[in-house]
């Protein structure tokens, strides 16, 4: 089967293991392609791409950005800060108008938790979630997988660990039921005060020593550290955070293994993991980064087919 | 005659008759381009187009930078916010200077009345007004009465009313004058505050019951409520507004006819229009949008023809 | 030879006199390119640009991108204010993130002096800087001799004089480096609070009246009052500066000769310069914008070759 069984991607939990495959096996094809001197196919011409980012991102833009021209999609870009959005239009009213335009397809970052499934049953064009408040972030969950099948053959059987603040974290909630779609064992580290309560029901295992993480993981997936989050005051503050939480190379040296790291970014260098760590042969941070662009153009690539047929 | 009398489109008024027709019937055909599978053209591809929007927008900036797009025209977005202007430099340098780089066309929204006429006595390019203040907003009227066209098969005897701030309006004005030079009839309906006194002049009736307006007329476009405006003592309150002016399904229900439904964008529904109006058969509020790129990419084209000639 | 002796460019002082004479060559014909009736070329299609502003820029901004246009280069942009930036992320992780997206060429204007030469020995990707705090813009200065040279024939030999804040000026000081480079005489002119103490050790003199700097020179490059520093207590007020360093046909009239007028813009129209000099048939302003783009066109197109040979 080489098609999608889901008409968006709104999530990671609406995808079966096919579809990961089939997603990953198109992204190989097109992480050939933007390794060629000419990083561009001209498939979909005919394709019109809004993006509509109401929360700020950069990598996350720009990745989908270049996604979308090296397909040679037409691309228009909407920013929250320029728009309607400020004079009280609704977001169906937004994204409307923007649709009678004749966009194709939506990628869109929104605040609230659900804007993208809200959006999909609402209006005429495929969705695209490019992160949805503290809930899903599909695309950052599939490049995550796709970057440890490259590094590990494969995703099915490995250990990896989720380090930091899960509560708040959509990367570590997609990550989590990617993970388990493909067989991996996944564990979660970090303060008890940022482990949310319905971890258990998802199949993962809390583990509040750092130490002991490491030493059972094949790879660790450090998020960052909001610091406009660790103001408040029953979190620990940052530099206990590192104490408890930082990943710095003697810990990994002690650990009388290798594990990757990986790291969705932008990095708090010194916070949440060392510069020699971000930086090592084990890091695949800025693979990460390459990837996401090849899984984004596969993505965008598989959901433009089902309008084209 | 297939050729507009004017050099640029700095407002209706400087349009007559046959400019209009020739404007749609370009339209016409661009309203079938973008409806075709692959939707653009590659007729403007030696054209280089400059967005210069020294206000805020966000469908007038999208519906120009699709249409350009459409043309394959060259297109550089200019935004007040990240320019020079800030650093007090004149609109004429700033404008010499984008145009010193070669710009075929300048699409131009500005918080000053007069500001494209000004422009185009001093700079040479094709000058297309995007919004001057208070005055004209001619693409929007000329997207309106193509909708209009669209939907009763012509503009001309049909009765059509403006509701709202006409004084603030340079959607009203423009329509009034594209409405006039096709031989429609207009009435405007709002508070008698917001009714400029020159409006006899321009051969409109006023008319400040609502449903008096509503019985009388074929068509209503219904302005977008500017709450900031409204702060200001002797206008009506919001609330007060609403009760007077505003549309409901109700209104509409006791009409004993059907009436054609437009509106602007953005839509305060519950405000100046209740959403069952805004999303009724009636209403050709989507198809405005739609037919604003379509309109947009007649304009710039046949200013592009004078240049090529 | 028809190469670049250098692998980035990061300021005049790192060129020799034949990578200038190969730039302005190359420029010579992307200046015919850009005056044909289609502008571009299609000689970078291959080619990636990102342009990472970390500090405000219309002219410098739009014109690269328009030079990267013209080349048929796929371009990405990167504004600090909507960035991980603000994240505390540090340059070369930011830099690195857009590379491992697969960028050949990155544009960078930063606020920090040399910000250019760090990246360039920490990333794999040419470095074109467009700007590092007071220290230098190359390409501002190569459009600028360019200009001089399109006027009057040739740079070497001919008397410029540069006036203003020289001491805060990176216009300035590339100008410096890139005329002395082609044998010209420069002196500088402006308040002797702001010209830097080295100037004597680059060959240049300081000629603190104005009118004897303009008797004594060919060209007079007029740099722009920051506002902002004049609020500075030892400087002189704004006015104060307008009477003895502001040119305005009088003094012009009064040389009994011709000098040739430049300005990198914004124009203060009536404080360094007044409104009749700026747009008098002596001033070539206009003439270095439009020779900006074909200038860049060139420094890129030359850049872009190293990657592809």
């Amino acid at each position: 089967m080489q098609e999608l069984s889901v008409e968006h991607l709104l999530g990671i939990k609406y995808l079966n293991p096919n579809d990961i495959d089939v997603i990953f096996k198109t992204a190989d094809h097109f992480k050939e392609v933007i390794n060629r001197p000419i990083k561009k196919v001209p498939s979909l011409r005919d394709i019109t791409i809004a993006n509509l980012f109401f929360e700020n991102s950069t990598r996350t833009k720009l990745s989908f950005e270049l996604a979308e021209k090296r397909l040679s999609a037409d691309v228009i870009n909407f920013s929250a800060g320029q728009s309607s959005v400020k004079k009280g239009e609704t977001l169906i009213d937004t994204v409307n108008n923007i649709l009678s335009m004749k966009v194709d397809i939506v990628v869109m970052r929104h605040g609230n938790v659900g804007a993208g499934v809200f959006l999909s049953k609402h209006v005429n064009a495929k969705i695209i979630n490019a992160g949805d408040g503290t809930h899903e972030h599909p695309t950052q969950a599939l490049l995550d997988s796709y970057s440890i099948r490259e590094k590990l053959g494969t995703v099915k059987g490995k250990k990896i660990v989720i380090v930091g603040d899960i509560l708040h974290s959509r990367v570590a909630l997609s990550n989590i039921f990617a993970l388990k779609l493909q067989g991996a064992e996944v564990k979660v580290c970090g303060p008890t005060t940022l482990i949310p309560k319905y971890i258990s029901s998802l199949g993962v295992e809390v583990e509040t020593n750092l130490k002991k993480a490491l030493e059972w993981c094949d790879v660790a997936n450090v998020l960052r550290v909001q610091h406009e989050r660790m103001d408040i005051k029953y979190f620990p503050s940052t530099r206990e955070y590192t104490q408890l939480f930082g990943i710095n190379q003697e810990i990994l040296d002690n650990l009388g293994k290798k594990i990757v790291i990986m790291h969705p970014g932008p990095i708090n260098r010194g916070v949440e993991i060392t510069s020699d760590v971000a930086d090592s042969s084990e890091s695949i941070i800025l693979n990460q980064v390459e990837n996401g662009v090849a899984v984004r153009m596969a993505v965008i690539y598989l959901l433009a087919q089902q309008i084209k047929r």
